[in-house]
């Protein structure tokens, strides 16, 4: 199985839970959305196989399939960094990620909203998940206050004041048009203090239910994200609450937040565990390739993160063999290509020789093919981690991933 | 007849002239090319119709055809900047140039060589042109001495002292492993005074002997270059003494280096008439689309310019309608392609509000989809061009375009 294969996109057949099973209360709520339409998504979640806690799902969403365990590349302003959906395409992308706060300070949500949405707006018409925006208010943004009722901040791209309530960061994501959104939360730093945490894991629980009510849109899966950083008590208390409202998918925030990898590993099984088994799982900003697998043996099937377009904007590459820097003087004269065997645009036709040289002359082709491979790399990681699991050798899978990267780090 | 079409490529079987007919004294010449071999190059020249002085032609080389008038887009540094072979045969690209002067300081024109020529190195499987780092040598390199021997002068990127003689020059682009390749020259600017022109004529003679004499790549055709400004009395002297030579084809040189684009159209006729009606001719580093119909209206069949790549970058795009920039707020709401009709990918798929959103955002993906759309666009106005000479309507064809042009400029 590589990468390129989108053969596994043509089972629309399949069985699966409804993210949205009809709730009473639909009925008696008064907005714009027909009664027989409310919340009939057709967002559905399958679990195809597990292998121990990992896990070999399938989500089914308004813009297509997306097999777990899935990475989706971050397109944060409506672009994921200086890819064409076509390349995404052609590394077997299934779904991106766009970012809520940087695309509602620019180009603006109604913006969006008014061009068709963000699929028609960027030109990709396969699922995409919008974050709240919440992660990047309390890591971006200038100043900020929080109070139960709103984070108020000031944009990163000129201070102009401006300000999140759970209500706006749902009407935003309404209007971007994602197939999964959501909910706002409050993100404490890893070395936030007992007081911020219970507040932060209080507002996220006060918030994702006021996200839950504001949320209008059918074609679109509301997600809602579990705090607590590293204390499972705190994720136990957060998670307990979130999923007695019933969400079609939940997401663990506040990891890769500060503390250590061997803090987040530690954390992750336990924290996984006490999520539903019949909704996605989704590890936020989450990480390195080590990381994604060691999120997949907790049980989690969806990852983002900007490091494979972000480090290969750097020069930096991930391997099968280990992860290499492409500026290094070792690789002037070296005719291999990036990743022997790689079947990517990249590796397929140029050699690091050139890539060296795209670097060292600072020429824009150097970030482009380098991310190409980088993500080419991670989603085959995704759709070898798939295999293993179904083939249940994700343990072996794993560490032989391991060894191998090692020996060059 | 669009910019995708490559229907014209198939007609291998076409009657040319010879670029390199034999010559007697290729057999008593001593070097590591085989006898029988030698000159025995398959590169060749039809000239298929003409319109007025317009000419339809097709250039044959060793990695393929090209259909003349063409535009090159400019690869200076081994590609052509922000865009993949792939993106640039979408496009219809069939000829990119690659400069000399910046292969040679980086990477080096025999690492090229050694990692397999440029084709391969940049995965450009289609004609590449080499010009002869002259033109860069008088316009960027930091300080220099000229001498008939050679020219001397400093990196511009770390101020190395170098030295460029003809027969380095081509020494370097056969290691460069260009289809055809250009006599080093000597390139005044527009205001040089009569002894400064004299010695660049006099010299650019010298010189294009010299390269003559050291070339020996029978897979590469070279040509030479006239010089002698916008002065038809200096010109007449270079070409009558190049043309004496017997290259397989002619620059005008010393063209878009300071006159007014007045000065160089009236120039342009009476300087192409010079040239042998039998092998292409060559219009260096010019120009604006105008710039492009003016030269082929006065017979020239080449051209290449950084225009379409470096505005792409600044947010200036070409269009059938005259020219836009997508910086402009009038663009933030606009739904509208690039250009309407436009079958580049850049147009097909994305609207002027999210290119413009692209621009403001400083990402990547802005500058390499304007930079896709606007070599599309040179492309296209070359394959109109060459289908209206063709059917011998040019000229309204030309002035149809300036009328259209001029309405929005």
């Amino acid at each position: 199985m590589t990468a390129q294969n989108h053969g596994e996109q043509i089972h629309e057949g399949e069985e699966g839970v409804n993210f949205y099973p009809f709730r009473f209360h639909d009925f008696v709520l008064d907005d714009f959305v027909p009664l027989f339409l409310r919340d009939l998504t057709i967002t559905q979640f399958s679990l195809l196989s597990t292998d121990g806690s990992a896990r070999r799902g399938r989500i089914s969403t308004t813009h297509g399939l997306v097999e777990t365990p899935v990475f989706m590349p971050v397109g944060t302003q409506g672009t994921v960094k200086g890819l064409t959906p076509q390349q995404l395409k052609s590394v077997g992308a299934e779904i991106i990620l766009g970012n809520t706060y940087h695309l509602t300070l620019r180009p603006g949500d109604e913006l969006v909203a008014e061009l068709g949405g963000l699929h028609k707006f960027m030109a990709w018409d396969r699922p995409i998940l919008t974050d709240s925006g919440g992660f990047q208010v309390f890591s971006l943004a200038k100043i900020r206050k929080v109070t139960d009722d709103s984070v108020a901040f000031r944009s990163h791209i000129d201070g102009s004041p401006l300000e999140l309530t759970p209500e706006s960061a749902v009407r935003i994501q309404q209007n971007l048009g994602s197939d999964i959104a959501m909910a706002l939360d409050e993100c404490p730093p890893a070395d936030a203090n007992e007081s911020v945490m219970r507040e932060a894991v209080r507002r996220t629980i006060l918030w994702a239910e006021r996200c839950r009510n504001a949320h209008t849109r059918t074609d679109q899966a509301l997600f809602a994200i579990v705090q607590g950083g590293t204390d499972l008590n705190w994720r136990r208390t957060c998670a307990q609450a979130l999923v007695a409202m019933d969400f079609p998918g939940y997401a663990l925030g506040g990891f890769s937040v500060g503390e250590s990898p061997e803090a987040m590993h530690a954390a992750l099984p336990a924290s996984a565990d006490l999520l539903p088994s019949d909704k996605p799982r989704y590890l936020m900003g989450v990480g390195r390739p080590e990381d994604l697998l060691a999120g997949i043996a907790a049980g989690i099937d969806m990852f983002d993160c900007v490091m494979p377009t972000r480090n290969g904007r750097n020069a930096s590459a991930f391997t099968n063999f280990g992860p290499i820097r492409l500026r290094n003087a070792c690789h002037r004269r070296d005719s291999a290509p990036v990743e022997s065997g790689c079947p990517c645009y990249t590796c397929v036709n140029f050699s690091r020789a050139y890539l060296h040289h795209l670097f060292q002359a600072d020429e824009m082709l150097g970030p482009t093919l380098l991310s190409l491979h980088n993500i080419a790399f991670y989603l085959r990681l995704m759709a070898d981690a798939r295999l293993a699991i179904e083939e249940r050798r994700f343990g072996a899978f794993r560490s032989n991933c391991l060894a191998r990267w090692e020996r060059q780090t």
